[in-house]
């Protein structure tokens, strides 16, 4: 309704910035609330799925089954996207969206289930993440918890939430040596992207840290305050672009691991944190083999 | 009522050690049963420190609360357990329990909050852990994972549950390759206690890893399968007894790092896990350091 009253406006007094603005905020409204009915139902049939012993435990790979469901809540959100927004673009994971999507105009970078592996062994900590953006600008993101019916959301402007109570924004000096990281054991192995050595030198540099096994979760970790940095090799645009538009609700920070912005039309190793300890950890540590792909 | 039950019958017949072992089952059974309410008593009283803001929010050094919160719930058990059980010891982190005991006779061995640190930071994923011991015997094993308020629990010999429902016993073989591994990255850097070295190897040989920052919680995981092996070192006995337990009602191994017998008398070097991947971790991977303390 707004919406409409909006661009009515606009038509009477000349569509100026401002009109466009509440225009696109109203738009965004709209499809944030859209978005998350789809979220919780796609939800729903993946809960569902998992209380169906046949689906899980009569196949020999597990992998197989988790491939089965992917799948099939990428194509739910796919065939509403495209019923309700056809003019929208997609990226999934599972290739049911656009071959080949460009940034422009309002496209969902969707992961139907973010954490594939803890899907597989712990059928808990995993979950489906949601990243809208209009013309490369982050404006929605959801990250749903599946199992523990936690929905973390964020829309441009309108702050970050926790099943609907608001996130605090980051505030006030966090100190290295004081915070928590998460970060996997395996960047302080010998690997192609990243040199191990200066993860292990960040990862005495800090109080701990901690492993969940899914992106998407460790940006709503980092959200909510539980952790206070997040560092990881090559991620995926589906892995990463709900959590960046909720981090950036709270005042934090996502750049690829050497500092340099964000691209969404490729692979990203990433250094998400708590505004006064981004720097410290891009610079000072990090050090990024030379490898385009990253 | 059956243990008074028990008793006559074994003054009756003259004690044989069937009476004395069904004596001690019900006298354990009673215990647990003593131990459960204490351990969501406390649970309670936890979870109440944590809703009033002052006690978290207007402190500068947040260590100050936790040991205050540390202290007041051990002080708590102790009291209790002096109280009911007066002929038993007491093993506490924050020393209110016996201060030279050994394992003769019955030792409760408790950490009042384990995984202090996700305690500070993350206000959740930490636990009460409460191992109960007969002459150096396991009896009884109690994780509670206060803000999820889910237990887990096993008494010797009759299985272990979370929330009540039985946990599976492991069965079938595990592939190290195929097996998500508990261990921190911390254990990936150079350190007093093992060569990090071998842990870089261990964790390019797993499918993955976790770190979820309470010793407690880790063993509680691996029980209900959510992991495969939990490797750490140099934990105390508060940190391990009623794990100990509960990974053992599962059919689960836990022993030092190098494959050797644990020793609740001292801090010990672990591995815990599925029987199939256990003599592997310790033997072809983990390499202590020679030191003493371990």
């Amino acid at each position: 309704m707004c919406f409409l009253v909006h661009i009515i406006k606009g038509n009477q007094n000349g569509i100026n910035n401002k009109g466009v603005n509440l225009m696109i905020d109203n738009n965004f409204k709209s499809i944030h609330e859209q978005a998350k009915k789809w979220v919780y139902e796609a939800g729903e049939f993946i809960r569902d799925s998992l209380d169906k012993p046949m689906l899980i435990e009569t196949k020999s790979n597990a992998n197989d089954l988790v491939t089965e469901i992917d799948k099939s809540t990428e194509e739910f959100f796919v065939n509403k996207i495209r019923d309700f927004y056809p003019s929208h673009k997609i990226i999934g994971e599972e290739g049911f969206g656009d071959r080949e999507a460009n940034l422009s105009g309002t496209v969902w970078i969707i992961d139907p289930i973010d954490g594939t592996m803890n899907f597989v062994h712990q059928k808990r900590n995993f979950a489906i993440s949601v990243g809208i953006y209009h013309d490369g600008v982050g404006m929605i993101g959801l990250i749903y918890d599946v199992i523990s019916d936690v929905l973390y959301e964020a829309r441009k402007g309108a702050g970050a939430f926790k099943n609907g109570s608001p996130l605090e924004r980051f505030s006030g000096e966090r100190k290295l040596k004081e915070s928590i990281l998460g970060i996997n054991g395996y960047w302080a192995t010998e690997n192609r992207r990243v040199e191990h050595e200066s993860v292990q030198k960040l990862i005495k540099a800090v109080r701990g840290t901690r492993s969940y096994g899914s992106a998407a979760l460790e940006f709503a970790y980092l959200a909510e305050g539980v952790m206070d940095g997040y560092v990881t090799m090559k991620l995926a645009p589906w892995d990463i672009a709900a959590g960046i538009v909720i981090i950036e609700e709270v005042g934090g920070i996502t750049s690829r691991a050497d500092g340099s912005a964000i691209s969404l039309e490729g692979n990203n190793s990433i250094v998400s944190s708590h505004p006064s300890i981004h720097k410290e950890i891009t610079k000072e540590y990090i050090q990024l083999k030379d490898n385009p792909s990253i």
